[in-house]
């Protein structure tokens, strides 16, 4: 049996441990949904503050250019990309991940339709990605004339044929914690003539990502999650150079042609010309307050570089992961729990996702009220999260001795948990 | 001729005088640009730093229903909507103007379709309109095979026929501080057939608005200008209620129909079910802290309601615009400038804009190296908004003697004035 011994013992030589001075950690809190919503950076407070006070109410208008908010998009996108594989100028930042989904994948539907092979229009999603995903694909495929196909995931690779337009999946599962092989699945697709897009929520920060090691096509990713970003934090999109480049060619345009992707955005002419590179892909003014937290937060992870960078992340998460999936098992059995994430190091996430029949929903309140925060999503999964940048090992071990005790007490059943929480 | 002490005595008898004790006004600045981005409200900054620290940094993923970020979108629009004549639960606060105008002229452009009249596929616009606007229905167009034309503000009623399907306008326009009677053309535009969009950027909180009065179809707005909501701040949308229903009874969707607009988003179903009324117009996470600095500033207009709200504060308007004209006609004379806003004060919006030939861009510069913010739009145009909730007549005053030395010294003739600013 692993003992709370072995877990102060892990983090006694975690080199990474160090990390977790960048946080502003609650009190008497085991935060285990850095995966929905990370904990405030120290530093983003001040910075914020900073943004508020000194470049708003200092500088007003003048903060334009004197504070570089006209290239906050550009240069937060390519502090991020240095974290998903991307050369610099490929990555942009702001608006939300369903907003440059659509963006990306409108611009994908227009490159197959260019390629005039009209009996390919086909779009394959998981069924169980992320809903606002498969929502914003339904919309654009009901637009297009396009089918949307909603495969399991081992059957994804099946599905690369003639017809397949667009291969669209969330490289780790918010449900299951399983995570794709992109460079695989992206082969595959590009293999039978498809195009790929990846959406990084829960991998950006948190594994290793490879862009354009794998040829991906486009990708997305959320800002608030293993990015540390705050809550709402502006998105990012990437687009590979040669999308952008047969774009300008062909003069193909993304939907959302707004004045930020314009080529002269300050010449004030009546007609849309899109900026060169990704810039193209950028849409309304940007968030400042938001894209200034959300550069706080890419900070943190970027720190961990002189350490070992993601690499040094994602042993750290997969030690984390591993012992939580061993606690659950020596400690957690006889209740109905089943470890819905894979077993196979490789094929995991930086989360543990557990089901249960029932009461799935009250056991995590029943662990909210004991300071262990991790999230519900119905109708069946217990989520919990595992940051390397601050997650202890020691939380992990207390996490599910709380746990433990919540299942053996039937804390759980009691009324004030069994009503469904609206957003956890 | 009008002497400081005119304006002083004006300033003395101002019921809305204590209003600009709302805000933190940077030292040695006049500030002639809220137009473009308002000044920071006073309780801004506590207010996004309680955000910060204690609903994300304590709170954390706690804080979507303790804190309520989750009906911030509904709230804010709500608060927004007292502003432009909406009845609550008809207006939504989030992203950007130009996601916001994308999402109501798709939908204008679908229940355009939707009956039937293939004859009706013409979006009218100004051909000053603001060039984002311009770029969106350009981009929306080519996508649907309409036919953008532009006009000149006076031939826009002509364009009123049988093939017009949406008149997109923006009520003040933000070159000529022209304002058109939305009535008027909202009835001109309906009595044959079509839809009107109206971009409320340079009235919401600036000039009365009512936006039911008039049977307008859709609006939309911006977050950082009269409303003081912050750089980037989120935008809002309006949409008449006889619309969401027509939606709703023939399952038509806004384009980007992302989780937020589903009818249960936490239930993580894969097919998209829009909610009920003006939510189904929303699309991704909610921007919190850009959320919470907008309401910070959307709240200083408020703060005028029990001084008379809208009607004096466009009383005040009026008068602050009236005495700048005049002031520029008396102070100002035989230096090329030409005043480009109406002087029928109905026609004019909260800001007054001058023409000149040449050196617009350097005058401006050099106003703004005395601490006199106004600013300049491509290629002539020299713009001053009037913002009555913070701007003092002696504060008008003083800017126009600042411009009668400028322009009397020729200091704006000096290298350092002569490079084009990149955003002013």
């Amino acid at each position: 049996m692993t003992t709370r011994q072995d877990a102060e013992a892990l983090d006694a030589r975690d080199p990474l441990a160090p990390l977790r001075t960048q946080f502003s950690l609650p009190e008497g809190v085991i935060y285990l949904d850095g995966n929905s919503l990370g904990v405030l950076p120290a530093a983003a407070a001040a910075r914020v503050s900073r943004a508020v006070q000194q470049e708003w109410g200092e500088g007003l208008i003048r903060s334009w250019n004197s504070a570089g908010w006209v290239t906050l998009p550009q240069r937060v996108g390519d502090k991020i990309g240095r974290l998903i594989g991307a050369r610099p100028g490929e990555t942009l930042a702001g608006e939300s991940t369903s907003v440059n989904l659509y963006k990306v994948l409108a611009a994908a539907i227009l490159l197959v339709k260019q390629q005039g092979d009209a009996a390919r229009r086909v779009i394959v999603s998981e069924r169980s990605n992320f809903p606002t995903d498969l929502y914003i694909a339904e919309g654009l495929a009901r637009q297009h004339g396009f089918d949307l196909q909603l495969a399991e995931p081992d059957q994804i690779a099946a599905h690369c044929n003639a017809k397949l337009a667009v291969l669209m999946l969330t490289h780790v599962n918010y449900r299951t914690g399983r995570m794709h092989d992109m460079a695989a699945l992206t082969h595959a697709a590009r293999a039978c003539g498809a195009l790929t897009i990846w959406d990084l929520a829960h991998s950006a920060g948190a594994v290793p990502v490879d862009l354009n090691g794998a040829d991906a096509d486009f990708a997305i990713g959320c800002g608030y999650k293993y990015l540390n970003g705050g809550p709402g934090a502006p998105a990012f999109l990437w687009v590979n150079a040669r999308h952008l480049r047969t774009m300008e060619r062909e003069d193909l345009w993304q939907p959302l042609s707004g004045w930020f992707g314009h080529a002269a955005p300050f010449d004030f002419t009546p007609h849309y010309r899109p900026a060169s590179g990704i810039t193209r892909f950028a849409c309304g003014t940007p968030p400042v307050l938001g894209l200034t937290a959300l550069e706080t937060g890419v900070d943190t992870v970027l720190a961990a570089e002189p350490l070992g960078g993601i690499a040094a992340l994602r042993r750290k998460s997969l030690a984390l992961t591993s012992l939580f999936i061993t606690l659950v098992e020596e400690r957690c059995g006889g209740h109905g729990l089943a470890v819905v994430t894979p077993r196979i190091e490789s094929e995991r996430g930086s989360q543990v996702n557990l089901a249960r029949a029932e009461g799935g929903c009250a056991i995590v309140q029943a662990l909210t009220a004991r300071g262990v925060i991790g999230d519900f999503r119905a109708p069946d999964i217990l989520r919990f999260g595992f940051t390397p940048l601050y997650t202890s090992f020691t939380e992990v071990w207390d996490a599910v001795e709380h746990l433990r005790q919540v299942l053996e007490s039937g804390e759980w059943r009691q009324a004030r948990f069994n009503q469904k929480a609206a957003v956890t």
